[in-house]
């Protein structure tokens, strides 16, 4: 028997003999709809769901609604000279069907937040440390662009392309907020450069108006990940 | 004629005047849907709508989706020793339709954030400065409660009764992320103690399950806002 | 037979009795979708759903969109004097996914339904017998309050504090609807004073500008539940 | 004045004359978000929205949430013998945008509530007085069908066809709850037979497998509305 | 060992099994949200959700967003003259939670896609070939309709009576996009004349006033289906 | 007359008008829910919304409900051999609200719409003749891609990067339906080398990871649109 299927014969196992076995309901169904803490250990079954499964209501704790995730600074070391780090569903189970999750941005002097969109979701930025060069680029191609320092903030309209660079000569510190569970991220040269299998060179070098040549070249700087 | 009528027939003569004068549309009605500004001009007029009506595209600058609203520290001097400062649609008119806000809170040395709910958002709680003991009751009367420290973060289910204290000597401050663009704070004991006109005292006694004179007791230290 | 070979063994009868017994899809994929009446079976099992999976097609009949359990007026035999009784998910399986639930709620005379939230629902009440004394309060302090009686209605808005009060000599009764398959009710004073761990005394005493002697007074009229 | 200035212009007349003539916008726009009050006045001027403006907040008052509406039994002196008498938003200002709303249905013996879909919400149907026999039919083709007495209830689905009919010698009452604030109702046979214009007989002919004739003589029972 | 304790027990079984059986979660629950596509072998089990459980995003391949199914035409040898094919979520699985899906009609000369409703969906129609009358019905009575020829396109609002026919000599063909996975179908007839069980010949007569003679004599024409 | 004067005079003529011609509300708000036909006339006045008002029921005729937008082919003799019309709520007007719309795709041979994404919709696309080469990138990373033939179809979830391309020697042409009334189109090259004001160099320079000049080159190929 492949191991894919065990997870849900013991399923069927458990109804049929709970079927037999317990008297009545027990826990507290109540409880579910306040919150549906994701039960992370279903990813070691075969069920998938849009979101996750909610942990039984006796099993949750305050600690599902918490996280230190966000307390450190990530690594900058990169090409790009900042790092993202994502307090969503997957880090913070209490997420789960809240529609809510923040981000903490770390930008190295002259560090970039490169061009990307979040297809799920708005984003707002609070500029924790340093000063930011923000701007994003509207269906119609306006780019709406200011600098936003420490204590302000600055809105990114869903799914529209966004970007973020330190304009100053010390880190920068960023934390977001967005209304989603897990906004996703797509990083536009990742995605048009970096795919996996890739994007057929023809393509970009017509959309960008390139020579081939070129687009082979910058593809060399996104190595495949799978 | 009243001068709430004014407006009214003034965009009735738009219509009429645009209709022989201007030969057809311009603007660019793309861009509304990218974003829809909230025009608080409108508040001059007499259309209220769930939300605002959207400022012209061609009149939206990147400081619409801009605001230092949250840069300084609100004024902990009160009973309750916090101060909530919100930047949503009311302060950063980019946030219309958007469905997402941020707000800042400010607590004195054991000041507290007093128990509250927000009745249209789930609250996402990231703590700047200090220490901070935070919980929130279900509606099954469970409290999930703990300590989260600079750095640290906790969620609030959407409505659910929640509160902060600083558990500290020094002053501390939290930022917040909201799944809406306009929440709404409903401090509990401002809605049973301090609404105008009063909700009456034999209702509270029962509620509470005590005295009339306690409950009038109390209703004094809480001014008629109205 | 150990436990870990109990279910390797009944894992094995599982694969030879599916493998015999289920030849294809069978079942009507297209009927989920016009409703998906809530599988109570499932509590028995591990998975925890944000509301309820659904029964199959063919196990469905109309008793599951059925019930009598607002029939009966609930015992107003308690320190508030009033019974709210939910005709929701939990009862009627066929509600699940259709987002609307209704209840009864019956008051003795001078009976108090005290006041509370819905942290996930509108609600409008429609008065079948007597006359109450309602009333809501917004996020601003406003109490919006009259009379109702037999025959008529009110509308109490999302997530705000409301109560309702039988201001005649006999016992009353309404009918409440919601836009939730499960509302939630948080009562305010239950969950401030009758909270599991308890929410700190001096947290309420500063919210209520009371002294904590007073707070331990009133906490020993809600017994903890858990 | 080019055309493109003078709404520009006119909305600057607007602001002057406005700030000059109105004392105080005063008002609160938070409150704006804990209701919106359907404008009913607005129906005078030219704007039509989906739903209603909302009314100013200074302008609303309790009654706004209030409604005798349901108080009476509706005229079930027609062919069919029952009566449908609605509170929705075009009754109940204080519904706008809230997503709820109630019906009172009366029947004669034997009257019939003909079959209809509301396109817009499930409803939840408690039987005042009398008894019923109530159904739904689903997109399959499946009948769910039960009788209902006096303090039960049943559900119909969004958006299928359904049902009632007084199975009683004497008066039925009951009342149904929606989610939505105007579910709409379509009446199958008036749709069919009674739409204006006309639809084609060769159309309905062919759809119910019958002669033109025949639908021309069923055409006649109902006659044109406009 | 107690009841209560052993799916608990069982679920420790399968997370041991299957950490020791599978080298690795993999997968990327990341992806997850990007799309959900849809897991047809979870019909084979017991759990039936609200649509469909996900695929491992490692068992997704492209072919899960694509098909042929709109790639031949229908059989219109039937008595209205017409056939509707679905690519919906049940013959699509990558639709699952992505709200839309598309139809292909085909119509015999003069043939009918007789008044029905889609319960979850607004629908817009393209015609691909030939010319056809369409109309819709709102919940006022009023019919809009008109002939629509090839390459031109028409639109039918959320739940409203439509119908479409063919007024040419030749085969004419449609495609139409819907705003859900699967909107579900409501033959106006079927559901009055052909439900199973029978939707009650008194209540069709009265609906639509009529002899119940014809109602027996139209119910023949549509035999049941179970 | 001074500008101030004739909106006074004109606000005079319109209290006396509209007090003699609207006697009363008339219309049939009732209408107003079963559709939102876009009023364009409303883009001549200051009013923006989120979409766009409604025009009075009594004006609605079929015609808003049609268009044969899609009818012609785009004209495709463009850097990139493609050409998208759209069908969307700024062209067929009786969309408004609804969700969902249409565009045609033309291609010429070896023609490419190049990487885009739709911030507010899923799309779906038919191919009506020819043969093209389609795919999407995750927020992983990954191309899902293959050949899609005349009356094939493909799904390209919400928000993420996608493209087609022609890969016949005759034009081809797509129609796609989209869950939106209006999904907007970010081209990706537009957006990061076309937009106005430019994305800085240094931005585009360190994303890609090539040179400025090389960026400075693309853009010139994107001259800017305002």
């Amino acid at each position: 028997m492949a191991p894919k299927h065990l997870s849900a014969f013991l399923l069927a196992v458990c109804v049929v003999l709970l079927a037999l076995a317990v008297p009545l309901l027990a826990g507290d169904p109540d409880m579910l709809q306040d919150f549906c803490v994701a039960d992370y250990k279903s990813l070691e079954g075969p069920l998938r769901l849009n979101g996750f499964p909610c942990k039984r209501p006796e099993n949750v704790t305050a600690n599902d609604f918490f996280s230190d995730v966000l307390a450190s600074p990530g690594n900058t070391g990169n090409p790009v000279g900042s790092a993202v780090t994502a307090a969503n569903v997957e880090k913070v189970p209490g997420l789960n069907t809240l529609g809510v999750s923040m981000s903490r941005v770390d930008y190295a002097p002259s560090g970039v937040n490169p061009p990307h969109t979040h297809p799920r979701a708005i984003e707002m930025l609070f500029v924790l440390e340093g000063s930011l060069d923000v701007g994003f680029v509207t269906t119609d191609g306006y780019l709406y662009a200011r600098t936003v320092c420490k204590g302000e903030l600055f809105v990114f309209p869903r799914g529209l392309v966004h970007f973020q660079k330190n304009n100053g000569g010390a880190p920068a510190v960023a934390i977001s907020a967005f209304n989603s569970q897990l906004p996703g991220t797509q990083s536009i040269a990742m995605s048009l450069f970096g795919a996996s299998p890739p994007v057929p060179t023809d393509v970009l070098a017509r959309a960008l108006q390139i020579d081939g040549g070129v687009v082979e070249a910058i593809k060399t700087k996104f190595p495949l990940k799978f």
